[in-house]
């Protein structure tokens, strides 16, 4: 290994990559904008740098794990000559359309380009469940399988710079919306004294467990076949989600995360498909390109 | 076993109830108002009564598994004189008021009342990973437990017979949620070509492994730790969120889903607290009381 790896953002994220490359023997340079992140890596062995340039200038490859889109223009714009020859990849959170302006951005700079979405919170990089999404330059993928598997279980969606981030934030939608649907539930026992930890020890495995109708809701979604036998009726989830939010107001808890989920369902039972099967509500979002 | 044990209701529920218990080798006695669906169970030996009072005279134990609350008073209030001195088991799905008030409405009848809530599907009725809820008559409860444990895991949550329901409902908040953000996700990802069935593949794995992170909030909950270390910031959430739903209607997908989970994060950060963790939108939810 005779060059470093540099790492420019030292977040929760940034942090733990660069202890995890770190930890594989590999040479690591880290700068950060606020210093005082740095001085863990340093007392690690990893060179610190106090200039984006400097760390820049280390390394044939940079991982840029900032705030968010905009934060990356803030710190690569500036150094954007420093980078021509070198390959960055962003493992920062952003839309599809930014990273495929970053994509551009970097072409238009030399720079060879990877789009990286990660599936993890930092305590799991490096570990057997961590899973990383990547698109943008194939060449760069292959050339530095090595060091990307080294954070997780890496898969390669396309050269379409956008794609890992489609991937990536609809993965996080499910993952969002079903913490608030938890934290929700929380507060409906909660008005009974049941604490959230008693409730979790039951809503993680049901949840576990629930994870997989997935597949048939989708296959019932790629198929269009909502009419089909064996579904859970709109009508009858309709019932369920109206006990629901009844519940919820009667309890004192707000409704909020369940009222769109619900008129989901109504605008399907509306539009003439009650009898059909609940996927369907999958229509109604995609209806709205 | 002398007596049958009657089922009222023969929707999937109903008749996967029904069905478990004559595999269990009980005499059972079912009653529809559409008599098509007690063919099948007919055929598989179950007794066929044409009204609900000559299906409640078979029995003492009355297993009612109707649409609604609405729907058990249609069935119930014409023969509670025939009820009398039996026990009803109300596996509808209620609300806890609406539990509470069958349960008094039955106390006035002389009939001894058990509620319970399913957290399964009908296929897993009888399985493993099925789970019931139950609250109400303890004594009904301890008295027909070898029924009750046919169909899946039971568990008793106390006298109020509303704590079933209450239990039940806060689950289903998290699947509800979690199917509406997976079908989101769907929506995204089908925008470049990938079907639901593909992204199903990654995201319920994804899924059941985030459930674990539930524990973790549920502890910042009960502590009211939201200030505490480790946590991912408010703020970052509101970054995270801002893109998903950017990147949703970028693509023409629909961000109703996401509306109200970020107004709650929002909400905690226009008041002060965008440092603290996320699990803090919970204090949006029960502030409603």
């Amino acid at each position: 290994m005779t060059t470093s790896t540099s790492f420019l953002g030292l977040g929760a994220m940034g942090s733990a990559l660069a202890a995890t490359t770190l930890d594989a023997g590999r040479r690591v340079t880290v700068w950060n904008r606020n210093s005082d992140r740095t001085r863990d890596l340093g007392a690690r062995g990893a060179i610190v740098a106090d200039t984006a340039a400097k760390a820049i200038a280390d390394s044939e490859v940079i991982v840029v794990c900032l705030f968010d889109h905009r934060s990356v223009h803030t710190v690569l714009d500036p150094v954007a000559t420093d980078l021509s020859g070198r390959t960055v990849i962003n493992l920062t959170t952003t839309t599809p359309e930014e990273a495929r302006e970053l994509a551009a951005w970097a072409d238009a700079h030399g720079v060879t380009y990877l789009d990286g979405a990660i599936m993890a919170v930092p305590e799991m990089i490096g570990g057997p469940a961590s899973a990383i999404f990547y698109s943008g330059t194939e060449d760069a993928y292959a050339a530095h399988r090595d060091l990307l598997d080294r954070w997780g279980t890496s898969t390669w969606f396309g050269a379409d710079a956008g794609l890992a981030s489609l991937y990536d934030l609809a993965m996080l939608t499910g993952m969002y919306t079903m913490f608030a649907g938890f934290l929700h539930g929380a507060a409906m026992v909660g008005t009974a004294g049941i604490s959230a930890t008693e409730f979790a020890a039951r809503q993680a495995p049901f949840l576990a467990a629930m994870s997989e109708q997935l597949a048939g809701l989708a296959a019932v979604v790629d198929a269009e076949d909502y009419a089909g036998e064996g579904q859970q009726s709109l009508q009858f989830t309709d019932t369920a989600l109206s006990a629901l939010r009844r519940a919820s107001t009667d309890q004192g808890v707000a409704d909020d995360v369940l009222a769109p989920v619900h008129d989901l369902v109504r605008r399907q039972i509306a539009a003439g498909f009650g009898t059909h099967g609940t996927a369907r509500m999958f229509e109604g979002l995609r209806s709205a390109r």
